[in-house]
């Protein structure tokens, strides 16, 4: 009987322990793309809390939060799509929705996920709950489907997104989620490759593969149509071979400037929002790929293609001059600030590790050791419009 | 023996049922002034968790969240500082560090709090863990103690404060919280009575009770000194009498322009943040308490002094007219919006009663019970600036 009792005791222990509350406001994501796992991190106490096996391909993974910041939504390279519990570190739901999927997006109010698929093409919406499937919409341009990329949702309950194929850009009304309703913007740009919302919602961009140029829709002006901004931003010169698309997720915003990453040239293009003009060209240490504004926008972190991919480079906004050149080990794939801004953590896939570092003095303030790793993603994302 | 293993198990079950898992990036606070507690609510299913009892005096209370999103240290106007758990709806700690306080902020990073006093004056600043004071800026000039108001902390481990006597503002440098470092910008402007910091941490604005305009501190540009902008605002005007005074972190940014509340005046000034001129002037239905811009910036919503409290005017900020105009409730005291925009909750005092309300459709989606609610805060706000 005693040692019923304490059986009991040690169950029920083990139960509790496991289910110690947490806040879930300073968790975060590393993907790591190699063996289709992720980590769970605490970011405060900068350790690893868990691991969550059997995810698929993760080789181009990209994920959203849940708005109480305890379900992460991982969109994997070959169509699955993922649910894992960051409290229980555990999947709880999981399908494979698509052949090729490259993103997705969660809605305003947290009830739906969308994911933006390559193959077939199209958008398909998932019950935040239960991954249950809700409706689709179909990228369907003259009978032929269009791979869809830069997703992202738009306040009012909207969705936005690019065909690749097609050079649109559409805007689907999800009020009613069971039957969106979608605004077609037509002749957007040629090969659209990937676009961002600014932080606030109403621009949405388009980068262009097809064209020197980006494409802009001004969601509070939407009879104004797409405009075209920044023609031929390389005109005149000899493009460079592009080692790696740059991530227009890694697009920044620091005051009335945009930075973002120049394809193919070591630059960084600066855009002043008012006029949607160049104001600048920063020459950089190689091809950058994410190009992103530490939260108060008082710098820019950068890092770079093949073979500069060891490097990070930082931009001081004001004077718009590379301050520290930093090596912090190989194959810098990502970084991610803390909401505040106060460390930076770097994913460097070749020593399988991810270091943070304080964004004042750039001293290293931890490694954390990692399987290949490659997005890291804080769960104060849960609260960013586009994130 | 059974009924000791049966005991046991109810025990353990108990403490289980109490620490079910869930995230706190939904959760909210809703401050009950007039009995000095505060409700957790579940603002995904806008329901109550529970109500925590014994926080003194909450009659003007403001409070900050920790960066797990776990617990709040909420200001009471008694100078009680008291560190509350959500997950487990009780009081972690609790102190009276001041005859009378006004505020207070959360270091960038999480690990100290601080609070701003009326009486004895100065700032205080806390252990964030365990509420053990750290250290202290007293408010003194010329040998006078000073009220300091208008706390707001900044990135680089910065804390900006005004002080209402002497008419400056101070930036302290936190970076070893046991010897903040204090740089005082004297001659600011007469009587601060509240102040904060731009969402990007660049620009902090204290408003003026002693004289016509604000003063503006630019963090990047520390050498050129505080100036005075929009000063006469309301020069060669009868001045009205003063229900009550705005609250200047329902100051709003949407865009490149402000939305602040003129004191005394029945106005909403807009000021275009390029150059710190006044853009526009939009009469409102009374005088304006909070002005708080939609997190997408395509809406402000303003709440009124008596005796136009009832009111709730929404204005649309491309076309700068009054679109809405609501009427929720008896004594409307704070407007709190969901991360994203889609919905705002508003207390209404004389109703005991907080209503959701879609910011679309305006159409109501709750209402929960509380008693004489005042001020609302979801713990997205652990994630911005100067929240």
């Amino acid at each position: 009987m005693k040692r019923l009792a304490a059986l009991v005791l040690f169950l029920f222990l083990s139960a509790c322990a496991g289910l110690e509350p947490r806040g879930t406001g300073d968790l975060g994501i590393i993907i790591e793309r190699a063996t289709g796992s992720v980590l769970v991190v605490d970011t405060t106490k900068r350790a690893i809390l868990g691991r969550i096996e059997g995810l698929g391909d993760l080789s181009h993974a990209s994920m959203v939060f849940s708005r109480d910041q305890r379900y992460a939504y991982i969109f994997g390279r070959d169509g699955g799509l993922s649910k894992v519990d960051l409290l229980e570190r555990r999947i709880a739901a999981r399908i494979v929705q698509a052949g090729n999927s490259i993103g997705g997006a969660i809605g305003p109010k947290g009830d739906w996920v969308a994911a933006a698929n390559y193959e077939p093409g199209g958008v398909k919406f998932f019950d935040a709950a239960s991954l249950a499937q809700l409706a689709e919409i179909p990228a369907l341009v003259d009978g032929k489907a269009s791979k869809v990329i830069g997703i992202a949702e738009a306040p009012g309950n909207r969705l936005v997104f690019s065909l690749y194929d097609a050079g649109e850009i559409w805007l689907a009304d999800m009020t009613d989620v069971k039957t969106p309703w979608v605004r077609k913007f037509k002749q957007a740009g040629q090969l659209p490759y990937d676009g961002l919302i600014t932080y606030d919602g109403r621009h949405y961009l388009a980068g262009l593969f097809g064209e020197d140029g980006l494409a802009l829709l001004d969601l509070w002006n939407l009879e104004a149509g797409t405009k075209k901004i920044m023609p031929g931003y390389g005109k005149g010169q000899e493009p460079l071979p592009v080692y790696k698309m740059p991530h227009l997720r890694g697009w920044s915003q620091a005051g009335d400037e945009m930075f973002l990453p120049a394809i193919g040239r070591h630059e960084v293009l600066v855009v002043d929002r008012r006029g949607w003009k160049e104001a600048a060209r920063i020459p950089v240490a190689g091809q950058p790929v994410f190009v992103i504004a530490r939260p108060d926008g008082r710098q820019v972190w950068v890092n770079f293609a093949l073979p500069n991919n060891g490097l990070i480079q930082v931009i001081d906004v004001p004077t718009r001059q590379i301050v520290k050149t930093l090596k912090p080990g190989k194959a810098i794939l990502h970084l991610e600030f803390a909401s505040k801004g106060t460390e930076v953590w770097v994913s460097a896939r070749d020593d399988d590790q991810v270091i943070a570092l304080d964004t004042e003095t750039f001293a290293e303030l931890a490694r954390i050791p990692a399987q290949k790793p490659s997005g890291i993603f804080f769960t104060s994302r849960a609260h960013r419009l586009g994130l």
